[in-house]
């Protein structure tokens, strides 16, 4: 049974097809699942350059035939140590760096070939100026062209003004939620939309997991906010189920790490060596650890975490430090070509995904699996 | 929308009306979930005399009104340390002693009032020739009556003996797996029903949450087992989600430790100090360790939890000597009246429990919700 549409109340709001939300850091999935009926999020972490993420952001306007798309932004609600990059790296211990370079040589991978160009990778899209320049050139981009239409933030409820700015936008505010404590507090504080993250979840999660949380959240904001439902979502079922459960749509990350349209860390034809080491993942092959960012993410378990996780490993630091500390280290680990040794956030769903597949196409199996499941029960119901 | 029934392979194979199986070491609320359209499955492990057993057993059918129901058991497939007391005892070091004695002082647990007569409790049904005598307990039974048809084994495949015995009996054989593999070998080893439980469940608990695990362990074992849904079950929405995901009905276990109808415990009116802890909990409020058992196992956090996080905790024995050790320190526990201080397992679905409530109200309320979720997803389906 394949339907046209599934509505709920976010597939009426946003004019979609599908309550599918695609996080991804990839302008070119983004945008196919947005061209799909789902609506892409661009993750925009990545951006060092503000012009930078101008230019993707017009690039998805190009070539996403006018439907709505949205930007995910990672903007502490408290503005943790900010500073200047030398500021910063004097609140860093010698014997962490120390510890970070041997594990890097235990492990073989190589220095950047470009000395320190790349050595900032991954690190500025976590301090508040640069977020900030993120959410200032999404809103010029809403204003344009009226085709973001959703801002999420990662790290709590984002900054009384950024709400204020979005709506005057026309563009609903999201905020992931680990608990039912933070998803209060993100009403509280004028988010629209609460994004109910489980343990199970790539990234940053909680202890509580999506099967516990989901309606948990569900029945504590009530009417005040719709709820997407995020970890452990790979297919029709999962979505299926976050409808049972009461939210209003899904919101998937892992799940596009190895589309055929994903082509970060593309060094030429095939899957990518992050890629490979997706697809090879089994659901089990995931640890949640604060040695990503300071604090608590799920990521690719792999033999980077591994280390970590060693007797004389030392504790990681707080954010943003930690994230600052292992950014170089990020930045050689994705430049060097062993599937063994990546660092990359990925929920346990990950084990669900052995094959490279267009976006499109996952969709469409998606939607078919959500007939089904709705079938099936119709046929448990009795007289 | 209140169904009559909610049909599946299983309540076919059981003829009852709702896919809801309810383990629990309660006889009075096992009957109650049996009477109630549900399948009660009780949990053997605290009967340390099989003639004891006999008699619950017997009360069971008179108060059953014939309809079926299904045995717990605790049993290797591989057969651990055994042998005496005296035996197991000399294995446990003496600073782990130390440790356990020194806590209850500080927690303020009182001393057992009759000596040592309960010290035993809830070690020897983690036993194999204790477990081995609740299979010979309930076969006789279901020679009797014909009303046990179901024998759930929480630790792995039962020995293939076990598994013959039972299907001569015409009683299916069902497994906890908390992984993929779990799953595969259950079957291959003659299993009839895999009980696929997340680690957000209570008691012991793999890594794989529900989300993910369940639908994974429905594609691995294909046709060849109906598959329990299990960790995280608590209203008529998980339910359904369970479901949506694949399986044929719902193995709940925390949610019934405060029905009504639970009064192991009770020392007078009201709730006892245990279901004080229960009913106050939240989701957030379970820690996942191997002080119970020796395996990981899903508990309440509590004072006694804290102290083995605290520094200069040692670290739990292997099963089945962590059990023997804190034993005594269960009994007492148990018999002593701080609900900041209990030593019990139970699942993350905990905080959706504030109420005591009777078993038939809790059944009757999760089949309602199950039939407004499915409206809720019709709903959802365009043209």
């Amino acid at each position: 049974m394949t339907a046209s549409s599934i509505r709920t109340d976010l597939t009426e709001r946003f004019g979609i097809d599908y309550p599918i939300f695609g996080f991804t850091p990839s302008q070119d999935v983004a945008a196919a699942i947005s061209r799909a009926g789902g609506l892409g999020v661009l993750g925009c972490v990545r951006f060092n350059d503000p012009g930078e993420l101008n230019d993707v952001l017009e690039w998805m306007h190009e070539n996403t035939d006018g439907k709505p798309f949205g930007v995910d932004v990672v903007m502490p609600a408290k503005i943790p140590t900010e500073g200047s990059r030398t500021d910063l790296d004097t609140m860093i211990p010698p014997e962490h760096r120390a510890f970070v370079e041997r594990t890097l040589d235990d492990l073989g991978v190589p220095p950047l070939p470009d000395g320190g160009d790349r050595v900032n990778t991954g690190v500025l899209g976590w301090l508040h100026s640069v977020a900030r320049s993120h959410v200032d050139v999404a809103m010029e981009h809403a204003a344009k062209y009226g085709q973001i239409k959703l801002i999420a933030n990662a790290l709590g409820s984002p900054p009384e003004d950024v709400i204020d700015l979005s709506h005057r936008h026309g563009v609903a505010v999201a905020a992931l939620a680990g608990s039912r404590e933070h998803a209060l507090n993100h009403v509280q504080a004028g988010v629209d939309i609460v994004i109910a993250q489980g343990y199970e979840g790539g990234g940053h999660t909680g202890e509580v997991t999506s099967m516990v949380l989901w309606p948990e959240i569900v029945d504590a904001v009530g009417d005040l906010a719709p709820v997407l439902a995020a970890g452990g979502v790979g297919d029709g079922r999962q979505m299926a189920a976050a409808l049972a459960l009461g939210t209003q749509g899904v919101w998937m990350g892992t799940a596009w790490l190895t589309a055929a349209e994903y082509q970060l860390g593309a060094t030429g034809d095939g899957p990518s060596t992050v890629q490979q080491a997706l697809l090879k993942a089994t659901s089990r092959d995931t640890v949640r650890r604060r040695i990503y960012s300071g604090k608590p993410a799920r990521l690719l378990k792999t033999k980077w975490t591994d280390a970590w996780d060693a007797a004389g490993a030392p504790d990681p630091l707080p954010m943003p430090l930690q994230n600052l500390l292992v950014g170089e280290a990020h930045a050689r680990i994705s430049q060097s070509d062993d599937p063994d040794v990546v660092a990359m956030p990925a929920g346990q769903i990950v084990g669900r995904f052995n094959d490279v597949l267009p976006v499109a196409d996952m969709i469409a199996a998606m939607v078919d699996g959500y007939g089904d499941s709705v079938k099936r029960m119709n046929g448990t119901l009795g007289d």
